[in-house]
């Protein structure tokens, strides 16, 4: 299949059009759509929040009469099921669409395919695979969460460039700048969720909420909690209806976080901790794409080493503190460089006087 | 003073010709040299080693006769004293130049702007400061050196993500990959001197020569070993002059690492340890420019706590090995992080799949 430099061209659009839906689609995934007649667009649109239409029906509307012939480029496969919408490739069809590009197909299993082929038999000319790395990036949680049953999961630290989160005395607060903070809570706006542990809660008692970027919907609070020891009046709980995964069946302390408005989940592993992978499936299954993990030494750690971390959210500060402070992951002790964890780099850049790195686990 | 973009552009070449003695030129600086006549280059040239013509010279013999009336751009001020060579001053004047541009003063206090004062006695048109902050870059160990009486001492450290040398047991061997490996070589090859400590060589038993990239001159080596604890069959010693700066009188000790080729200097402190500024002016006053130095977490630590290291050279593989493994650096115990060592990032970027940072403390 290939593609012309218009196509390239009009494909990028639709990404950049779906990005616009990065934080408020969830659980949907982000999608944008542009048609295209003689070489000009005249409709684009983009999906914004669930429920309401999808991105090539804002396209088509916008079109009109105009559709007729067109070229749709969508950076996912059109839908052929009735969701909370009915299926776009119905409507398209309807619209009298001439050809369809998509940039990859539906991951979900419920489309997987049946879009493009719905469209094929209406005599549709259809393609897919145009810039379909940049569509499955934007769309990384979302196709984690229908291909594998958990959700895409970004690891999130702050730390000197001596590998430190925090002093011995505990002192942690504003390790990185301004500009990095703010970067972190971009981060945590587009994510479904935000995971944390208690041992982040007593020492820090974060909000985790997202404050200082445009932000129209709250990410919902994940707490792993082995022995339901936070306090009701931690702020993490304040206002919201905080995840709490658990290993404790204590009815008592259970009932007091239920009053405080938390949901409790009992998720005991073999070890007497919250199993993790339980609970991202618990969360896939409802509809959590991305997971923001901001999280200290002990649970970091974990999500690292038992391998369900997919991306590491790295954040440095110029300091140097020595090694008496607080390290960045627990792991085992290894016996051999090449048993440790290996990772690759997908970005770095400096934000403000700190550096950012994103990587991904290779191992 | 304001020079025009045909000055910028000959100084650059200049600086560019300078460059080519960064690995030979010392103990002198790098210096290059451009003649300009009627806007075309008659004569260029670059101070190669010690004893040998200054930029200057090579410059006005390609120009010959064309040298008359013409402009010439110096990264550093003309010399106007007779060191192992006639001053450039004189021969500049005797060329008949017309107008003499040079980047910065040369803070050799035995020129110090007389090499300018000379040239303007002599009735021609001088300039200084243009592409001053790049010429200063250029001889930075050189101008720490003259105006301080120390060098520019340069920490090299390869670490993990996690802020980690090496692993509990030792292990730490190509943590880095070949282009990081590389760079750090060329880094040696520009140093006057390679500086490391006894548990650097216990450990690892380092040659701490320049290999693999072009060099005529290897640096002088510099071991710190405070109790002179190191076997003379240790390779840092082999075929080399290696200087030993320790605390210790042992005399039979002494002539045992004597007789395998090192010198010995006693340079106690209180604590019974190497005094480190004492032996960091030593170099100086044997015309040691830079100083790259590659040791473990103790010798570092004291190098940037006792606050000579004036510049960081960080590698990052992108691994991950956990807390048990050992740190970058042995600083103080912190109460604050406003008491953490703060540094300023100079340079960030990729050599293969490692990372690469330089930055420069600020407190």
């Amino acid at each position: 299949m290939t593609f012309s430099a218009t196509d390239h061209e009009h494909m990028a659009r639709a990404l950049a059009l779906a990005e616009r839906g990065l934080c408020t689609t969830t659980p949907n995934p982000r999608v944008g759509c542009v048609l295209v007649r003689d070489g000009h667009i005249v409709g684009e649109g983009w999906h914004a929040r669930a429920g309401e239409p999808h991105a090539e029906v804002h396209a088509l509307r916008a079109a009109g009469e105009q559709a007729r012939g067109a070229t749709a480029y969508v950076t996912l496969e059109p839908c052929s099921h009735h969701g909370r919408t009915p299926p776009c490739a119905d409507a398209l069809i309807a619209a009298g669409v001439g050809r369809v590009v998509a940039a990859m197909q539906d991951p979900n299993p419920r489309v997987a395919g049946q879009g493009l082929a719905r469209l094929r038999a209406a005599g549709i000319d259809t393609a897919s695979g145009l810039l379909e790395a940049q569509a499955r990036e934007l769309n990384i949680g979302f196709i984690a969460r229908m291909t594998r049953g958990r959700p895409w999961l970004r690891v999130k630290s702050a730390a000197t460039l001596d590998g430190k989160t925090a002093l011995d005395n505990g002192a942690s607060q504003w390790i990185t700048g301004e500009a990095a903070r703010l970067d972190g809570h971009r981060w945590r706006a587009r994510a479904c969720a935000i995971l944390t542990g208690i041992g982040t809660v007593r020492a820090d008692d974060p909000q985790l909420s997202v404050r200082g970027v445009p932000c129209e919907r709250q990410p919902r609070k994940v707490l792993v909690d082995a022995r339901l020891e936070v306090s009701p009046q931690a702020r993490i709980l304040a206002g919201c209806d905080c995840l709490i995964a658990t290993a404790s069946t204590d009815g008592k302390r259970a009932a007091r976080l239920h009053d405080a408005g938390a949901e409790i989940l009992v998720l005991p592993n073999d070890a007497g901790k919250v199993d993790l992978g339980a609970l991202l499936g618990e969360l896939a299954g409802r509809g959590i794409n991305e997971v923001h993990a901001e999280a200290g030494f002990g649970l970091n750690g974990s999500l690292l080493n038992e391998g369900w971390a997919d991306e590491l959210l790295m954040y440095y500060a110029p300091l140097l503190v020595g090694d008496a402070a607080q390290g960045l992951f627990r792991l085992p002790q290894l016996e051999t460089l090449e048993a440790a964890r290996r990772l690759r780099v997908i970005d770095l850049r400096m934000l403000g006087s700190d550096l950012r790195l994103i990587a991904r686990p290779e191992n």
